[in-house]
Order: C-alpha cells, then structure tokens, then sequence
C-alpha cells in the first residue's frame, strides 16, 4: 500500500509499504478516506525530535473497516469509524478514567501512545492506504454510513476534541468569558468548543487576521491581535469582570512568539494567561510543552524548565490542567453535535488534497503558506 | 402606592397601600420597573391555597434602588437591579451551599421565602409600585444603567433560572438530547437554556402549537405534540440512542393533563419522562408538586404521594433532582449572557401592559387567552 | 465440574455441569477460589421470579485465572482477579461513561448483565469449580498473589462497591450526616463506606440488634432500631442540623416491612427516607425496586408503581440517584483501600463454607438463621 | 484594651490599643478567648514584607460575641464564634462562588482581606482582647456554648481548613495516594484531612522526626525524610501504582530548603511533586508563593518567577489549584466532626499560654524552638 514516509528533515515521500493487517485479535483493518496533517506532524518534519527515517506519519483517521479480528465484538466490515489520535486499551487504571491519552497498556514504559508518531509506540500512522487499528472496540467510534460530514468528522480524531478539552479543564460555563491564546486548529476548534458551551465572551489572541476572523464569524470571538495591542491590557479592559477573563486556554504551547518580532519566549502564553484571567480563574493548557527540546533557547528551556510566575498565579488562585486530549471522552457526544446540525467544524480545514500531495502539502504547511493550516489527505483520490 | 391586591377567589384589585420602606438596616427600597405575573400566582388566585385576601402579588421584580439602609454596603440609590423570585439571607446553611430557595432565615419553621406569596414569609409582593427589599446587598443583582433589555432581565427574577436550573439538575451537557415536558415559559427557558449548554436534541412536549413553534425558532427543538403523537414513542424513535433522551425535564408538574382530554393525572409528567430517557438519565424536575393540594383528584394526591414508577426508575438506574430554582445560583451569569448579546430570552414575554391592567391581564390569563402566558406589568405607565 | 444448580422453588444442589471454557479470544476461564451467596440470589431462590430450573447460581466471584484466550492482553495464568458481579463490554456508550451496570453489549435488548442471574444474559454463575470471564481485560480486577485478605476481596465483587455506590450517589462527604436505612451486608457496607468517606453522623435503621452492633463498632454508626423508636423522628432529633440527615440510603428496596410487624409496605423506606432527610437532601437507592413483581400486595405495586411522596420530595428540593451499583467504577480504589490496611470489610461475612454445603447455606439463609446472612462458598474445600 | 503590636523588626510588644468596636451596623464585636500565631505572621515579623510598625497581628481567633450591630440578623451577645482568617463580604461574585479568600468588596484594589495581616485590608487582627468582626452574620461561625474544644475549633480560622483547601484542590478521594511536601501545623492538617477523606497512602515528606512521627500517628502517614532518601524515589517506589502518588500537595511553599543543606531553592517542592505524582496526578498548592519577594535569592524569583518543570507537568498531563484556602468553604462541616468526636486536629496545637507572653513566643517560634510550633494565646489568663 501506500503510505507517506518520513525521509529525514523536511523530507516525506509516499512510497510502497507493507500492507497493514490483522495482528491481534482484537484488531480491524480500515481502508483510510481521510487522514489530517497536524501542526505536531512538523516537529517530525522539521527535525525537531528523534524520529528516525521511515515512520510512516498520520494520526488523525478516519475510514472504513476492512477486516475485522475474532476477538472483536461490535465492529463489521463496512462500518465507517473514527479514531482518537490517542491508541488506547481501553481497560488499564488511565483508560477506566477516561484518561486516555495515558494508557498505561499500548506504549510500554510511558503514559500514552499514538499512531505515527516517535516514541508513541509501535503503531503505524494513518497517512496510507490502509490501517491497523488495536482494541478496535474501543477506539473505533462509529459514524453514519456514506460520506456525509467528511470534513467534519476527521476532526474528531484530534483537533476538536483537543480545543473541546481545553475547555473542559478550564471549566468553561455558560455566561463566562473566556480568554485564548492561538488561532490555529486547535485555538480555533477550543473557540468553537467555548461558544458551544454557551461562554458569554470568547476573546482570541492571535496575530494573523485571516484566523481572527473566522473565530469571530464561527465563534462569535472578540478577535485580539497581539502585534496591534497588549492582549492583557485589552483583555482586561473588555472582560465584563474588568478584571480579566474567567478562564484561559493556551492553545500555543513552548513556540510562542513575542508580539515584537523578537523569536520565541517559551513561557509567554502561559504567563500572559495569568495576567488575562481575574483571580480564582482556571487554565486550560494544550498548547505543547515538553520536556526535552534541542532547540530551546538555553538550558532550561532545553529540559523544559520555564520561567513561570508562580507567585502572581498563587497570589490569585489560579488554577491549570494540561496534556494531550483524552480524544475518546469527548468524541461521541461532538460526533452527535455534528450529526445533529449543531456542530460544523469543518470552517477549519484549509482543504483536502490526494494523498500524493502530501510531500506538497508538508513543504507548504511548514512554509505557513495560505490555505495550508489544515490539509485533509485523500487516499482514494 | 398602588399595588395588585388579592381580594379572594378569582379577584384581585390595584389599590393603596402603605408604602414600601426600610425596616431593617440591611434593606433597600426599589421603584419597580418590571414586574410579571406567574403561572404560580394563578394557585393563589384561584383560590387553590391558603391565601388570605390582602396580599400583594408578585415575586418576578426588578427596579431602581430608591432608599438603602445604613448596613447596606454595595448598593446606591440610582442603581438598577434585578431580584431572584426567592428571599434569602446569604449566610445561613443552605445560602452557603447556594441553595438559596432553602434558605433557612428569611420564613422562620421553614426553608425557603419570597415574595409576595402564600406560606413563604413576611414579605410583601413586588406587583406596586415600590418594594421592600431584605438582605439587599445579598438579593440584589446589578444592572447596566439605562433601559436596554428590560424584558430579558425581569426574566432573570424566575423564568430564565428556574429553566436553566431544570437543566442543571439534569445535568445537560454539550452534544446530548434532553425530553422537556411542558413548554410554557418555564419549559421554552428550559429549552432555552438546553441550547445555550450545547444540547444537540432538544424535544419539547406539549399540546399548543404556538409554544412548539416558540421552542423550534428559539432553542432549535423538535416539537412533540402529545396531542398527535405518543411523546415517548417518539422521543425514543427520534433520540440519537434509540433508547431515549439522555436526559429529562418537567416543567409541568402536578396539574399535567392526559392527552386524551380526560384530566388531570398528577404524576403523568413523572411517569412519562422515566420512560422518555435512556437508562442512567438524568431528571430535572421545576414543575410544581405540593404535599398539600385540596383540589387532588383523590387523597393520596391531595397529601402529594403519588404513582410512581418505582421499579422502571431503580431498573434503568435514573436519577431526579427537584425543586424550586436557587435563582441567585444562575442570574448574574444568565444575565451576562444577554449583556454580551448571547442570550434574549424576552421571546416568551407576551407584552407588557401597566401596572392598573393587572386585574384583565390575570383574568385572561388564568383563561389561556393567546397573548397573555407572560405578561409584565408596568407600574410608571 | 460442580456448580451449584437451581432446581426449582427453595431447590438447589450441587451437581456436574459442563466445564466452563473459553468461547471468545477476549475470555479468560477462572478457578474460582470463593464465591458468596447474596441476598439477591434468593428472589430466584423463593420463586418469585421467571428463573427457569438449571441456571448456575453465582454472581460474587473470585479466583485464579487458569485458561486465557488469544485477545486477551493483560492477564495471565495464575493472576488473582476478583470480578465485578455485572458483566460488561468496556467499550460501550455507558461503560464508557463508567455505568457498567447499565452494559448495552453484552445482554442483548437490556442494559446490563451480570453472571447466574435470571434475564441478565447467558452467563453462568460462579458459585461452580470454574468460570468463564467474558471480556476479561476489562472485568478482572487483578490481586495481590497468594490468599491473604480472600474474605474482604471477596465482597469487591458485589457488596462493598454497592454499599459504596450508595454513598456515592448521595454523595456523601466529610463532615455530613447520613441516614441509613438497612443494616443487612449492603446497608453495612454502606455504613462503612460513609465512614470512609468522612461522615460525621452515621444512623444506621433496623431491627436486628446483631447489625445494628456490627454498624455501631465497624462504622461508628448510630443505631435506630425502628421496633423501638420512630426512626424520622429519632433521625430529626439526633441530627446535627436539628432538621434530619444530610443524605439518605436506602438498603432495603420493596421488600420493606412495617415497624408494627404488619407486614410488607413497598415504598416505606423511600417515603421515610424523604422524611428524614433535611431540605435539599440527596439520596442514594441501592435496595431493589423492579418494574415486575408477582408477589406484590396490590396491582401497582405488581408492575412498580409505588405511593411516593412526590410533593414533599418536591418541597424540599431533593434529589435521588437509584440503581444496580457499577462494580467497576469503585473495585479498583476499594481493594487499594484493603491492600493498604485502611479497609477490612470482612466483617459482615458470616463464614465460609464448602461448595457442597451450599443447598444447606441456602436453606438457612432464607430462614434467617443467625450466622448465616453472608456465606461464602469455596469450591476447593 | 491590650494586644500584640507589631514594633519592627523581629520585635513585638503587648500594649494598650484603642478598643474595638462596632463600626459598621453589620459588625459584631467579640471578646478574644484563643488566638494563634501562625507561620505567615512571622513573614511580617522578620522583616521581610512592607508592614509599618503599629499593625495589630493575628488572623486566627475565636471568642464570645460581646456587642452586635443593627443590622445583623442571627447572633446574640454571648455567642461563641470562631472566625475565618479571611474577611469576606458574603455578597460578591467571589464570595457567591465560595471564594471567599478572594472577596472583592473587603480590601478595595484587591481580591481578599484578612485581620491583621499586612496589604489585607483595615481589619485590626485579634492577638488582643476584643476584635471587630465586619459582615458578622456572613464570618461568624458558631459554636457550642462553653469551652470544649477550644483547641481544636481555633484550628478552624485558619490551618484545618487550609490543609482541608489543598485535599479539596488535589481532589484526594477514597483509595487514593497522596504526597504532601510539609509537616508543620498546615501540611499535618493536610495529612490529617486525606486521612478523613479515607486516602489509602499518605506520604508526608519532612526533615523533622517529629512532625513525621505526629503525621504517622495521626494521619496513618508514612514518613519520608528528606534528609535520609530521596523523596521522589520513595515515593514512586512505595506508592501503589509503583509510579508515584495519584495526588500531591505543597505545604511548604517558595522558602523550600535543599536536601543537602544548601539554603532556599524557591521552586523545589513544586518540581518534587511534579516527579512525584503519576501522569494525570493532581496537585493542591497551599504553600505561599509571592509575586514579590525582597529577601529571594535572584532577581527572577524576587517577582515570583521561578524555573517550573512546565515540560515534564505537560507531558504528564497534570492539573494544579493554587491560593489561600477560602476557609469558610469548609468550616462548618470541619466543626461539625469536631463536635461528633470524628476529628481532633489539636493535636498540632503545642502550647497555649497569656497573651503577655507573645513576645516569648514569636522569639521561640522564629528560632524554631521545640513546642513553639503552634501556640495560642489566651488574653484572658
């Protein structure tokens, strides 16, 4: 089958792989039709991490069951399923709380595991023809049959249970306000997630106007460009609390940018978060952070050891959750939102290309060109 | 002043009366700009209780603070608030808890006061012209200056939280169904508030087309008129579950009638909705059961025990919060929702009218005459 | 094998069935190592239910695995693992929200099943030799080696987790009062279980003095023994609040009987346990109510429908959670609670005996002989 | 009327000062019976904050109500009470929230007030005879006449409720295990609390023998020192999971010692807790952290910015609640297991001696000298 193959820095090809297969019996097989390229695929690309040559990439998928194991009780051939970017047992402590994107099972030695993704453990991604998904009951979230709400399904694998649960461990509630930092996917689906949720003021601190603006047309967002204002004073000033927001939600991660075009502050949103919420506010962190990154700025950033300020955080009884998204706990009741008309995340995807594109689509995406910040992969196409 | 004056069965007259003043240092007096009448005034104007003739109507008030006690701390004359239905005192057991509906101060031997009402304390109804208003810094809810949105802030006072409360005992969350019994007012803010949470099926129950259409246009319902069809049949072959709504509310209570025209059976609603939602739902009950009721069909209705579905409700695991709404739990964040423009609730408010119509507006109400299930009243017209 | 078989009304033996054996890859097949008798087991027993002769008894298991299908991924030849009485998938819409009780996948038309028990699916009970564990990564819950705390791992299965679960529901917290109704194994471990948790006051109704001593010393409980005193008033009384409990249990289910000796009165309990809480009071139902019932002293109550005091329910605000106890949700937390000394809930267990000496265990238990209200069986012997 | 006056540095004197009194018509004036020195005042006492000489100590008082305002509702003269170390209004949207460590109505530019204490507002503190308590009705919370338990309900103005805020923070729940950083007053508070909340393992790290040994005694703790092992291998080899503890607490704070002897390491016990609790652990941060601190050992830290494993925090997912403990949120159910005999948390209590002997004390307690870890004063002997 074919499948796209990371080559080494910058580097991906779609090239002939062994075809994925039943392993397990409590495997299926699925034949991929759609399968996202995410903005955490880059640091693969871009060298950043430890990814040898020859992973194949892809963890948001989606597609239709193929081959079904023995010891799988609820899944046919045909059905059209969904997966959590997280592989997850189902069964484990972690997994028993809906704590996913820590099983304790898939990825031995480590809390969580994933598809395609270095040091995630064994599982092939899904940008391919076809893939082997374990547990299947479990992970496979069953959708309509036929191809309706394509778009927006695939974003169930990640990008809007990920902006979803943003919301969730910041606790947002009807008639909030709500402050968050990144317009991206995700910023943007933690946006979507917050208006759902019925918060009262959305604020999106961003610096591209094209991503202000769709927050403010599918979210009702108030936009905040931060290369025209202070986010925190702004924010401040138009909470109704006049003192910040409720809640925060960081939606950048380690990579932030300084609003002055001086490189990256690791720790930036995270501070200015707790700047931008009023004391007793509640942080929602899934903006990535690790804890090792070779192109850290100095020695601490380098082993993820930041600046922060505790002392204003304590002082206002802050609180913060963090951490990849339990996909599993959110994605049937957004599938049901979508499938109900209430839900239409799809204003997110920039647009979706056969999956011999994706060498393209990587090297554009990587380049931050316009109509590349969510790219769908077609493998039929 | 003038005020609406309980005369005895099926009369009230707008007469003098003593004035509204402080009485105790922790009091502020309002001039009344909006008050309604409620479903659950007519109990009292029908003579179904044991109200005796002299009081003033009106626990739904809002205003402009006129006088303020020396103990008072956070208010001024000038200012605009609205009050919850419920007296509370903000510092006993149950206030701490936010069960304000409970509290244990204000109607000594009893928990819970109000105003204006039978058996709920010494406090004078807000259907004059100025109101007496205990506890202010506690009870009273700030205003934007001005008049903008008069008719959805009265609504703070009762309807909007007691149906949001519906859907907070029932614990209604994003991408769920929920089964709504009853869509008076209190059944379209429960609807209502199901959408501002992210419901993504809404069925709301009820015999008059004009209310369906309401909560279709409104809140994105379904409609279900139990008239035509049979609405448990029909929740659960609609419901996303196939099962049933995940979650039910009545906003009916007691005096629900068969859909056949044959009466009133008390516990209907009850019994309806523990075969409307899926095993392990949730009921959030706002509809009014009394344990006293001389007009019962029989006596164990007339002391509030009735059939219920013990064995269904315990095998399919079901849960019930009750109860009158803790409306101070709910109303500043309901009202900054429509002061950020997200919610505008007056779509249930059938007109407002002055304060010397109460007498007609009660009578057609009490008819279920179109353009009188919400009616404000004006006491400066 | 041997295996305890249902016979007929008040009929077992122990006879040679069919050995119990892997039919799925997700099995495993256990050597069981104890097994209870429950109050549960004796509906069937008495014939007041649809049990057909030849169903094996036995849904409180424990044992040593000694088969493992080719699915199953985290257990082993020779774990320990004690096993929830409800048998349950792991992956479907309630097991994933920790309702296991309520399982949609593994009783087919029903939500829920569990082993040996008339409609709860086809699984034969534990009171035998072996059992076969359906979706075994999931339902084993694995212990330490060896056979150290077997009688307090024992009740994990069943009756710790839905005393638990009843405290739960009521959601129980430190420093609050309790009122629990039942001193039977469920009422005791529920007892214990509020202790656990904190409670302040504890009240414990029967007429048994032996429970009502077993509650006093294991759960620091108060006993009200309502052949001697009226328990709502004696709750009232003792309360802190001076205004009854703040949550409420009811261990008793239909099969409740009168104070006087007059007999059985189905809704007793729940309709004193509205009594005998204080306003905004939450309850938790663990004693058995069903939706048919042939023995019942009038029609309603043949199909389960009770007098409930609705209206007082109503008037004060109360809430109850009801319901078959999800085993899972709570074994895990409870067995760290035995391994680490803080827990030994043994203390309701009678005495272990024989599997052949089950027939005679029976007999005496549904006479209530002392010493005979929680037998263990233990195939080995 | 005499009390502690703050002199400068490391002096204070007892002295007459201008006798409270009733200044708002919501106030209560109490005559002093116990009052304690806590840790936090030593912070004013060394130096090391911008308090001005002439500001009356002490946060933690309780005593017998002597004078009551007009308008104050529920208490009597001869009331005995015992006050939150907060002062709370009882009305903002803090307060309503049951934040009342962060009210915004008692201490005009900031959120949270408290007597005696440095930038907290005009509230003189209670190390004196007498003590202004304002919005009595909201922070009085009564007692059982006469004097039992007089040691143990002064720990309700400020350390029970405060380790109590950091279970409640890291949600410590049956069966869990628990890490606490700190064995004085507040972290055996902390200890004491899990044991209450029914925790399975509840490590407590200190250097002193014994605080370990009065956390083994009274909490079931097990003691780690940090002067003999490594507290994060301990714990992760020792806690259940054999992964560390589900849940952690901070009861030390920014003025953290190395193991080694090596002075202050501002960020240490936070970085603990996060290598010592489990991916998905939770945390509960009671130990104070500043935004502004002179005496810090760099210049970052001198604003509260300290090197936080924000990386590691991340990729384990975990969550952290900050702040001052709203006391009020919890004393009254702490009062009443005091008062049903379930808690005795005197026993952190080291001496109770005449308020003339506070300059002794505060001497003795900032040279850290055995049994002068909590004293009381008694400004009656």
């Amino acid at each position: 089958m074919r499948a796209v193959v990371y080559k080494g820095e910058y580097e991906v090809a779609v090239e002939e792989v062994e075809d994925a297969r039943i392993e397990d019996p409590t495997d299926v097989v699925i034949r991929v039709t759609s399968t996202a390229i995410c903005g955490s695929d880059l640091h693969m690309y871009e060298g950043r991490t430890e990814a040898e040559p020859g992973i194949v990439f892809g963890h948001e998928n989606m597609g239709v069951i193929e081959e079904v194991g023995d010891g799988v009780a609820s899944l046919q051939v045909g059905d059209r399923v969904v997966l959590p970017f997280n592989v997850a047992c189902g069964f484990c402590r972690n997994c028993e709380a809906n704590k996913t994107a820590f099983c304790l099972t898939v990825n031995e030695g480590f809390a969580g595991g994933a598809y395609g993704y270095v040091s995630m453990g064994p599982y092939q991604g899904g940008q391919a023809e076809r893939l082997r998904v374990p547990f299947a009951d479990f992970n496979c979230l069953r959708l309509p049959e036929g191809d309706e709400h394509e778009m927006d399904f695939i974003l169930l694998a990640d990008v809007f249970p990920t902006g979803y649960h943003a919301t969730e461990m910041a606790d947002v509630r009807p008639g909030e306000s709500v402050a968050i930092y990144g317009g991206g996917p995700v910023g943007l689906m933690a946006a979507y997630s917050a208006h759902l949720r019925g918060a009262a003021q959305i604020f999106v601190v961003d610096k591209v106007d094209e991503r202000l603006a769709l927050a403010e047309e599918h979210a009702g967002a108030i936009p905040v460009n931060f290369s025209e204002v202070d986010p925190i004073e702004y924010i401040k000033e138009h909470s109704e609390s006049g003192d910040g927001a409720d809640k925060g939600i960081d939606a950048v991660g380690y990579q932030a940018e300084a609003g002055d075009g001086s490189g990256e502050v690791p720790a930036l949103v995270l501070n200015n978060l707790v700047h931008s919420v009023r004391p007793t506010g509640r942080l929602g962190v899934v903006g990535l952070y690790l804890p090792a990154d070779p192109g850290a700025p100095n020695e601490d950033a380098a082993e993820g050891r930041l600046l922060f300020d505790v002392g204003t955080y304590f002082e206002k009884g802050l609180s913060m959750g963090s951490g990849q998204a339990d996909a599993k706990a959110y994605n049937r009741k957004l599938r049901d939102l979508i499938v109900a008309g209430r839900a239409k995340p799809s204003f997110v995807v920039s647009k979706r290309v056969p999956l011999d594109e994706a060498p393209d689509a990587y090297r554009r995406f990587d380049n931050r060109e316009d109509g590349y910040s969510k790219v769908i992969l077609d493998p039929a196409a």
